[in-house]
């Protein structure tokens, strides 16, 4: 069974890990998205990328979701002592080595889908993780505040400013001149069923999708999502606030029209959304709480039986 | 009183030290080797001006001279944990910050100078504080071993391999067409007297006599140098094995003869060397052993003493 998953950071990592264990025997890959990479203190970070490589890998940071478990904080301490910044973005010293080894290396011309299967070497998540290009796209809001209307780094409005300015606007700058990274096109095609996990649907799901080619070939394979929305909040973040500025209802029911008929074949919601329906869209529901390994795995479970079911009766292919 | 000292890494430090606390109202302009300068991880470290502004900023480690004082290496056993070295090369979580903030602003296109001023700013070091130059100069040293015969960096050949291979040749490549930082023609021209602390005479005094011009406007003034080597042996490092490189004898008395009669007018020796001779310089022994904070300003205070005397007295002007 090869299995293709869409990912953003905590959401998506934790869903995955119980992926591998309702499916230890699945080859999974994993389509990273990049849109939230920032550049830090000259050194390149890939956010969603490294918590899932952490998670899987058990170097994560359990009760945070994101970083370093045992994580110190003395290089970010020094570099405040410089007065060098920007201090809201936690970076431990556990994870700058990751971020040195990923600069030094795209520095000497690796692309960085080279640079994560070198970092993924130690790390060994156990599924193949890939960045959905090679190319930079970066995730930009557009926020008007008492300092005017501007556009400022995804990673600027989500973590410093906590999602508290409201976004007038999200786009992935450069999404639309990227291609997909080496392998992508190729897993997707061989995929027999590929899962979005409740990963942000704007800025992580929906940035992966926009990088030209990628929608389309998922398009053509059995997809089934993860609502990450249950009750009309998010399980977790702050997805509520992307999909206000996208224009999209807050519910199980508009993020799976939000991906789309052409899109999406089967849909999880919560027991909560039960009676959620979207016309042409297999909507089940059950509890959707990732609350331990065990009931993660069971809803990573669920999906990929749904998605088997779907793709035994012939629906998208 | 306007002072200009040359300095290389732990025993000029040290000298500095007491200097400062010899002679509080002096105005003292240092100017630091960059020969021993190397890129590690991606990022440019300068070991001999961050021993020096450490030193005088109070946050070197003390027993060991170099380095910072409660120092942690998280990320360096992290990036060992990648694969990535070279692990041999003793870099902390307090100093990497020191190199993340000097190659982000090299990166940004500020010079050496500029960034070792930026880094002052925190240290605050008492000291003008100048790299020899803002181009890229570095020693190199030919070695022969089972490996075969070839260049290899200072720091290899110094921490690596701690000078246990014969040095066959020492070049600081890249002397030849730098030219001196901003602001070091001028302070030795405005200096009243210069010092060479017990500094390494090859590899770190010599290496800054190397960049065109300084040389020539240190030989000006009256200059008065402490010997790094006490009865035959350097107090500490391995200077013995650079001498030999260059062909010069390990004594007080080749030292000061190596530097010269047109560059220098007073030699401080150690008592085990009273009875050296130097046709045109000054001698003058006294304890050398820089035992603590107290001994090493007298050392630093006869040194200053001796120039002045000479300055009087119409030595070299």
């Amino acid at each position: 069974m090869k299995i293709v998953a869409l990912a953003g950071g905590i959401g998506g990592a934790r869903f995955l890990r119980g992926l591998l264990a309702a499916a230890p025997e699945a080859e999974i890959t994993v389509i990273g998205n990049t849109g939230d990479d920032i550049s830090l203190f000259g050194l390149r970070v890939c956010p969603d990328l490294d918590t899932v490589m952490y998670t899987l890998g058990g170097g994560i940071n359990e009760e945070q979701g994101w970083g370093r478990a045992e994580e110190t904080f003395t290089v970010k301490e020094e570099l405040a002592a410089y007065g060098v910044g920007p201090g809201w973005f936690g970076l431990g010293d556990r994870d700058f080595a990751t971020h040195i080894v990923r600069t030094q290396m795209l520095a000497a011309g690796y692309r960085l889908s080279a640079v994560t299967e070198a970092l993924c070497d130690r790390w060994r998540p156990g599924v193949r993780l890939l960045p959905m290009t090679d190319d930079q796209v970066e995730t930009h809001v557009v926020v008007e505040d008492e300092q005017g209307r501007r556009a400022i780094h995804f990673q600027e409005w989500w973590v410093r400013m906590r999602a508290s300015v409201p976004a007038l606007s999200i786009a992935a700058v450069g999404a639309a001149e990227s291609a997909p990274a080496p392998g992508v096109l190729a897993a997707v095609e061989a995929a027999d069923v590929v899962l979005f996990p409740p990963s942000n649907p704007v800025v992580s799901i929906g940035t992966i999708l926009a990088v030209p080619g990628i929608r389309d070939a998922v398009a053509t394979k059995t997809v089934v999502g993860v609502s990450p929305i249950v009750g009309g909040a998010p399980v977790r973040g702050m997805a509520d606030a992307c999909l206000t500025a996208i224009g999209v209802e807050t519910s199980a029911r508009a993020v799976a029209e939000h991906y789309g008929l052409g899109l999406l074949d089967g849909w999880l919601v919560d027991d909560a959304d039960a009676d959620v329906r979207v016309e042409g869209i297999e909507v089940r529901s059950r509890p959707l709480l990732m609350r331990d390994a065990e009931t993660t795995a069971a809803i990573a479970r669920a999906a990929l039986d749904l998605a088997v079911e779907l793709k035994r009766a012939g629906v998208a292919e």
